[in-house]
């Protein structure tokens, strides 16, 4: 493995793309993190729709802005912002660090007047899994749980226990099992990779909003997407799991494909009208 | 058990809706067996897509008409008909008197000079399973591939080994696994439940289109929508699972209800969206 500052140069080369023209971006803090908030370009007054999105990146690497053209993505069918969190990434810091940083922003939202009915999150691979744990954090707070979750090629399994880590071994072209074994190694720093509060895989899911999980079926971790998705129809949670034939890991970074646009499409129009039933049933 | 022909007519009162006004319905026949066939109400010439349905019941119960509002919501969709088939039921006729009819069925259509492109395939339950070993049939015999599949809960794994079996027995409101059990060993009638030409979920999937699996959190079959369309995934099928919280067994029957007709708009969409991107590629 190289050194990480390296890793990090090298995630932020790899999928840093230009924001679209429909989004401006700005510097802010959330949760005592730096934070990159987006709003519609267009002049006017945004809604109150607020896209809380963690990013991926296996813990440690990623950032707020490198895949900020996800969430700007959606944005496009909200009628509010979006807030990118730079949480804090191992092995500087560790598991818990990263859900506590994620926990504070959402709790900072709620206390700064969002309303959980027009609040929404979203994440990418190890992001994903933080908007789970997030919720399930605050669900054990008492806090409100938001309208809807949407989760790119969420990792569930810190315990590498799926069996596509094995059957898509030389199919996924990004991953070896060994790789994702090493990131999440650094998250863990040894707490316990089948823990509930690690690995949401293996947790109560039940109280959750609707959840839409995609993934590509090309991915070792396919069947932490799939496994989550049946988790969450076991805890009588509403979901939907979009797998892409062919597609790797968190396809929709490429947001020209035919499957990226499709993908993003459908996830934004999930999270409206999630958010369009909420205002309704307000 | 009661007897067959009491459950047989139990089942049709219980579960045949009137057919909706912007449908109307003739009897014909497909592959050697009598069928509905359902075309727009609306004079003027409806186009040439084609949906075949497939009724649940077990194997054992159930007729092309019963379930017919399920094809007709659907077809709001289409341009063009559906057919819904009367295969033949067990214990009368036993595995694999039923796939070979269906598999008839989908032979005459293309005979006939269906488009696969334009052809789509719908089941609920037990005819959900059947759809979907229509097509490996066709798969194996060479024949064309249609453009898409809904499955309304199905059931895919005819050794009750889904973990919702146990699970959600005492919540499904309408099974107990003892049923499935009485249902599946009629239609199997000493065949192996096993087996892939039996239970698709032991099957190899690739090459199937599109699918779109629904399903209930409630339901005993839950695990066999979930396990499918990780089967599915797994063998690079495009899938996408949709399970509604607190639902049963084919909510999508009750026609009325908002999970119901949100459920059906949803599956109409993704039957269109198929057809028109066949129909954009040809």
């Amino acid at each position: 493995m190289p050194e990480i500052p390296e890793m990090r140069e090298h995630f932020a080369n790899l999928f840093t793309r230009p924001l679209p023209a429909h989004v401006t971006a700005s510097e802010t803090t959330l949760g005592g993190r730096p934070a990159l908030e987006l709003r519609p370009a267009a002049s006017g007054v945004a809604g109150e729709d607020v896209l809380l999105y963690l990013h991926g990146g296996g813990f440690v690497v990623g950032s707020a802005r490198a895949t900020a053209h996800l969430p700007a993505e959606l944005l496009r069918h909200l009628d509010g912002r979006a807030v990118s969190l730079d949480y804090r990434l191992a092995p500087e810091h560790p598991f818990p660090a990263a859900p506590d940083d994620c926990l504070a922003a959402y709790r900072e939202l709620l206390d700064s007047g969002a309303d959980p009915r027009r609040l929404v999150l979203a994440g990418d691979s190890a992001g994903a899994m933080l908007a789970v744990v997030t919720m399930l954090r605050a669900r054990d707070e008492g806090l409100p749980m938001p309208a809807a979750a949407v989760l790119f090629s969420p990792v569930a399994d810190l315990t590498l226990g799926g069996t596509s880590v094995r059957t898509k071994d030389g199919v996924d072209p990004i991953f070896t099992p060994a790789d994702l074994g090493w990131f999440f190694e650094r998250y863990l720093d040894g707490a316990e990779a089948a823990a509930p509060g690690a690995s949401p895989l293996f947790a109560d899911l039940a109280g959750l909003p609707p959840l839409l999980i995609q993934a590509g079926s090309s991915e070792l971790l396919l069947d932490d997407a799939v496994r989550l998705a049946g988790r969450a129809a076991a805890d009588e949670v509403t979901v939907t799991l979009e797998v892409a034939a062919r597609q790797p890991h968190v396809f929709q970074h490429d947001g020209t494909s035919a499957e990226a646009v499709a993908a993003l499409e459908r996830a934004g129009r999930f999270l409206s009208t999630r958010l369009h039933d909420e205002k309704a049933a307000a």
